[in-house]
């Protein structure tokens, strides 16, 4: 057994090759013909996929552990087994149409880090955990991070057990059809800190040439359905200025909301994703429209100012076209700020091993949000091709998903060697 | 047996209550609980309403016809009844939510005539025929006037008969489901005239407080389909000048449609009436949209202008953010204007029964488009409460209703004489 060096020992060098066939072997469960995976949470292919991970722990000498929400946690013990562990990790599931590394890399590099340390015989002061969180995406099960809300107490497990997919199925029934429905407790576990390595979702690291992305925070996102409801008219027949047409007022919503978004400067985003007209018929005026909008800011102010203005844009056309229209906020996510002393090793162990780095807030949405709310928190993002995720084509190169793993190894030892001392302030 | 006197006797006035009895009787096959009509083509309410047409007729001395595409024909004999016939009509189908006027109108006021006639044993030269026009609305077989497209020889009998609903159903085979696959030919039939009552489905005769719209023409249309292709991108983390939003062009195109109809005058019609948008998710941005626009104008000049207007935005929708815009012209129907004998005789018609009247431009396609390929044609409007058609809520009054059906007796009649006068200019 070795002591914690500043950097990293020669030995204790992430392979990046054995990292990558794990990820395209992982990726082959669910595999879409574009290139893609398609491995909805709770589904035949999830399960395969845990499984998966589960004997690639068991062969680097980890124990398993699965929780009543099915979230799994492969441990490494520490020298210090009564330590808090520190926790790495991300989700297994994806979109109907997601891409090889979206929550896949952080998983995996968890499992490259537990094989590099078992390889070097390095223990580490405390136990290091591997987390898989259930039901991330939310693609299947709402809401998005349900299992990792139930780790942090932030969702009660009865409610996210009775969640239920389009075909009216639990995620409880789901989680027991394919024996994941474990015994430890789901919430309430101590963790000394937890790091998550992700791929980027977006284009910002690629464009400025970077290959770490320090997360210092994840943006504030407010989500609204805006129903406009005018009136059903005959396309042929009624005269223009007599219509209150509902699609038209929803035009004229969705690029009021672009405006607004880029009036909120280069940190701000609104998307118009989800729209449903009614009747839907191509020689009809549309009576009613559900649009669905998403906004985020890493400010919190300027994302309520960015509210005000789309209430004043539903303002105008309820003049403009005589429409009614009702703003439901379905969801309200304040912006969440990591914990600075992980941030700071992120950042110092991207810079010790010699890459590019830039600090930088988080578009989406992460299981890191709940963590940060139970355990000093930070994120790692690494480059992703053409910004594009949620998507068959999502891209991370072998080299920047190398990096990004030895970043995440490097800050673990860090803020390990950190516990050490607290724990050991003699030595 | 009378001779045809200028105006109207009193034994043939039009007795507009039990015109408005037989419209309500025929609204309760179908009726839904807001006080709409769903009565889809060959559907078994369609073939009740069927059913209690020909029973009326029956009972006012008429004999039936059923031609190949399930088309109708009530026959009341005339003097001569080698003369090709005149002929009154519209349809029984309705759109999904429905009112109790659109076709049923022109139809029992058909009816309604026949009875007057009986009633007063009034035998006119020309046999006077009522037709009932399958599947006219196109909500359950596409294309909309199927039926007296093969009527008019503009659409094959095979090809219609073939046409599917959702379901994969045919109408040939829904067609003999009800027992109306008829044996007679479904085109060639010679036609003196034919007269169509129908309801405006726009708000002008109410608005200028006319009686009658002495209908000359009815306005082009062109349909289209536009593809906009942009790209599938996280909402979160995409910043917004690095997006190819496809539903963000697809509300620019949607307004500037609008536009297009507004430079082209009070005539000008342009709706986006379909909206279809994938992945369709509230936190994705849109990869593809499939938007359907439907244009129209009297002068087929001014429709042709309002087309390049379009691929003029389509061009800039490409350049401004870099998206794929595919524009596919689905439906082209020029302007028809009808026989100006006939419009002339419902003109004199209404101004004999003292209502007042205006020419006007459909706004609507007709069966009338198709048999005024065939036979000399016109129509009569009668106000549209609010302008409303294609809608549960859809309203004539009682008494625009017996004026609709008197005006069009009296140009019936008007034209039986001139028929009579051309055959037997001795008299």
């Amino acid at each position: 057994m070795h002591e914690l060096q500043p950097n990293l020992q020669a030995n204790l060098a992430i392979d990046g090759h054995r990292l990558w066939q794990s990820l395209m072997q992982m990726a082959e469960i669910g595999a879409t013909p574009a290139g893609g995976v398609c491995r909805l949470a709770l589904t035949d292919e999830d399960k395969a996929g845990r499984d998966l991970f589960i004997d690639w722990c068991r062969k680097a000498g980890c124990s398993i552990r699965i929780d009543q929400m099915g979230n799994i946690f492969a441990r490494r013990a520490g020298l210090d087994d009564t330590l808090p562990p520190i926790m790495m990790g991300s989700h297994l599931d994806t979109v109907p149409t997601g891409g090889k590394f979206d929550g896949a890399l952080g998983v995996i590099a968890g499992v490259e880090i537990l094989r590099t340390l078992e390889d070097a015989q390095y223990r580490t002061r405390a136990p290091l955990e591997v987390a898989v969180w259930t039901n991330e995406e939310g693609s299947r099960f709402a809401p998005v991070m349900i299992s990792s809300g139930v780790f942090a107490g932030a969702i009660p497990i009865e409610t996210a057990k009775a969640s239920t997919d389009r075909n009216g199925l639990t995620l409880g029934g789901e989680l027991a059809r394919i024996g994941y429905a474990g015994d430890a407790p789901a919430s309430g576990a101590a963790v000394s800190a937890f790091f998550e390595l992700h791929i980027e979702q977006g284009p910002i690291l690629e464009r400025e040439g970077a290959t770490i992305g320090v997360v210092t925070a994840v943006q504030g996102l407010r989500w609204y359905e805006v129903r406009i409801k005018g009136q059903e008219a005959h396309a042929g027949t009624t005269p223009l200025e007599a219509r209150r047409d509902a699609l038209l007022g929803a035009a004229e919503l969705i690029v009021a909301a672009n405006r607004i978004g880029r009036a909120a400067g280069p940190a701000g985003r609104t998307t118009a994703g989800y729209i449903e007209a009614s009747p839907n018929g191509r020689n009809v005026v549309t009576g009613e429209v559900l649009l669905c909008l998403d906004f985020r800011h890493p400010d919190d102010t300027a994302l309520l100012e960015m509210e005000h203005a789309l209430e004043a844009e539903l303002e105008v056309l309820r003049k403009r076209h005589g429409l009614t229209c009702d703003l439901k906020r379905v969801t309200h996510a304040a912006s969440v700020a990591f914990d600075e002393t992980c941030v700071t090793l992120v950042r110092d162990a991207s810079s010790g091993l010699g890459f590019t780095s830039r600090d930088m807030v988080s578009g989406a949405a992460h299981d890191s949000v709940y963590l940060a709310r139970v355990a000093p928190t930070a994120m790692i993002f690494v480059p992703c091709r053409d910004g594009l995720s949620h998507n068959e084509a999502e891209y991370a190169s072998e080299a920047d998903c190398a990096a990004g793993c030895s970043v995440l190894l490097a800050a673990v030892l860090a803020f390990d060697k950190e516990l050490a001392q607290r724990c050991e302030p003699s030595l």
